[in-house]
């Protein structure tokens, strides 16, 4: 981490809005102390908040907006009433301007996704950002993208996932070459829908050093089956928010069945180290951060809902994002394929490979 | 149960074959001792293990067949091998010719389908049968379909399998009103795919006797939000597996947690009791059973990797769809909607309500 790395921040997104924002900040400068933030918002809201927060005061400075996006905003009313003036739209031109390494907002997600379009604009070659998340598995960090971003991605939009999966598993889990997988209904080559096995053809053909796998299935993803899971934003919103779901639901039946006796407290408490340890690991709060991936800048989507902690952790995601050179990385890996196809125009998965 | 009930089964499927399915019969008959099977497969295979299950032989008939459709052959080749030959398609024809009022196999899914339209044929305005699952949720069982069986159902297709899941969620958890939600990204009514919303306009609409209440989130059908979640397959079937992968990853983490230190594991054997309530509640074994809905006769699908006690679920399904009177419902429901669509033709989402 550097120590001029400047972080700006949505501060009136989220339905906690500046007093969740700005004790996610405090939690956040305890991990990474010379990170400098520009919080943008209503400065009648934030002043008395970094009085009570030392800390923050210190390495925030506010730049007032009178207008705040609202989260049951469409996209075109945000953009509408938005543009230019509200807080999520100057937090994000801060990084286009380079005041600022990357963006987090908690904010309404497709405001954020439209408005980041239009300040930012999208790489060479991809017409739709995705957004990517980390999902806790049994055999460490996966990638999922799209989780929500897109809706019916084709072919060439879900090799363009992949690339950039790819490019952020390198880059946040430290993996050499990341295993890539495209979400379907059946291991078997034969199955699922036409965008998907034609993706599946595409990289399968692709000279891209891509370590594609083949097709994953729903269970495959938190088995840790690949690095990297590849789909388009519909499904891949169901499956993270239903995996969310199940996660909250056991839960609550541990807490239910831990209640039933006085022994199975008297268990529960014996075994409450083992508990804590098993909340954290399942904590949604220590994986908040969308990543949004094919802008031309880092933008970080937090959960509306969360809290400083779940906050924080989004920061978190911001900061490595920046450090670990992420954009330039998918930058590069964007052109490889661009220049690949240039010297192969009739390539593709139908043609044989001699 | 009557005591005349027959069901077929199609012994040669599933990884476990005869040796899951007829200590599954034994298991079944333990809850349902009238009821009678018809086991269609390899006499040589399935006589000595009736021979070993006394209860199991005395309940069922043996009718020999020389051809087993492989887990993994495609439906065309199912078809093509397996037509009136395999001990999958000659299980469906008992249901056909009734002789059977229900067949349960845990053989290939895309087969079993091909095979039950072909020998079935599909209820009049149904032009692809949905797989239906009883998904548990905090506030009791949800039905969830279609999990697998079509891919990208239209807006027509959703509001059948609306009225299909209503039917069987009334004969299954005897709810007079149960109330039907669609699978989206987001509750608001803007977003998620065209065929979604349309499907909403449309059962919005509709004047069927039908508690629509919008749009649910993945999240939602844990929850137990709505008592049936409608869905196209391909997102269907990766919910599903998500939630199921996700039941097992918090599974393995629980005993990973518990066996930390001496006394965690103390704890741990203290809330034993707790811990069994836990399991059997997540035990997939106690939902297997996916009901084929839209065809004429009652197909019910088990898991193929499952084990006796699996199977024996699956035809707890089978047999209580029969004594419910489940395809009549269906039946009655469909004429229903056929009949306010010629009394309406000019009826649509899009017509406004005088």
């Amino acid at each position: 981490m550097t120590s001029t790395l400047t972080v700006s921040l949505d501060a009136m997104g989220g339905d906690g809005g500046p007093d969740m924002v700005i004790p996610g900040v405090e939690e956040a400068l305890q991990r990474h102390p010379g990170v400098r933030f520009l919080l943008f918002g209503d400065e009648v809201r934030i002043a008395p908040l970094l009085d009570a927060h030392p800390r923050a005061r210190a390495a925030c400075e506010i730049r007032h907006c009178e207008v705040a996006v609202a989260m049951h905003d469409k996209p075109s009313q945000a953009l509408r009433h938005g543009r230019r003036v509200s807080s999520m739209w100057r937090a994000i031109e801060a990084v286009r301007d380079g005041e600022a390494a990357a963006v987090v907002s908690a904010g309404n997600t497709g405001a954020l996704m439209a408005m980041s379009k239009f300040v930012l604009d999208t790489m060479p070659g991809i017409s739709r950002p995705a957004i990517a998340a980390v999902w806790p598995t049994l055999r460490g960090d996966s990638v999922v993208l799209d989780v929500g971003a897109t809706i019916g991605a084709d072919a060439e939009q879900l090799v363009d996932f992949a690339i950039m999966g790819e490019a952020m598993a390198r880059c946040r889990f430290g993996i050499e070459r990341p295993t890539v997988g495209l979400l379907n209904i059946g291991v078997e080559e034969v199955k699922g829908i036409e965008q998907v096995k034609e993706a599946g053809r595409l990289l399968r053909a692709s000279k891209l050093p891509i370590e594609y796998v083949g097709f994953v299935e729903g269970d495959d993803i938190g088995k840790g089956k690949v690095d990297v899971v590849v789909t388009e934003g519909f499904t891949g919103n169901i499956a993270l928010k239903t995996a969310e779901g199940t996660a909250r639901q056991l839960t609550t039946y541990l807490r239910q069945a831990m209640e039933r006796s006085l022994i199975t407290r008297i268990g529960f408490f014996l075994a409450r180290s083992a508990f804590k340890v098993l909340k954290e690991k399942m904590d949604p709060r220590s994986r908040n951060g969308g990543a949004f991936l094919g802008l031309n800048g880092i933008v970080v989507k937090s959960h509306g809902g969360t809290d400083a902690l779940g906050f924080a952790s989004a920061i978190d995601v911001a900061i490595e994002m920046a450090t670990s050179g992420l954009i330039a990385k998918i930058g590069a890996d964007l052109a490889a394929k661009r220049a690949l196809e240039a010297f192969q125009p009739a390539a593709s998965a139908a043609a044989p490979n001699p």
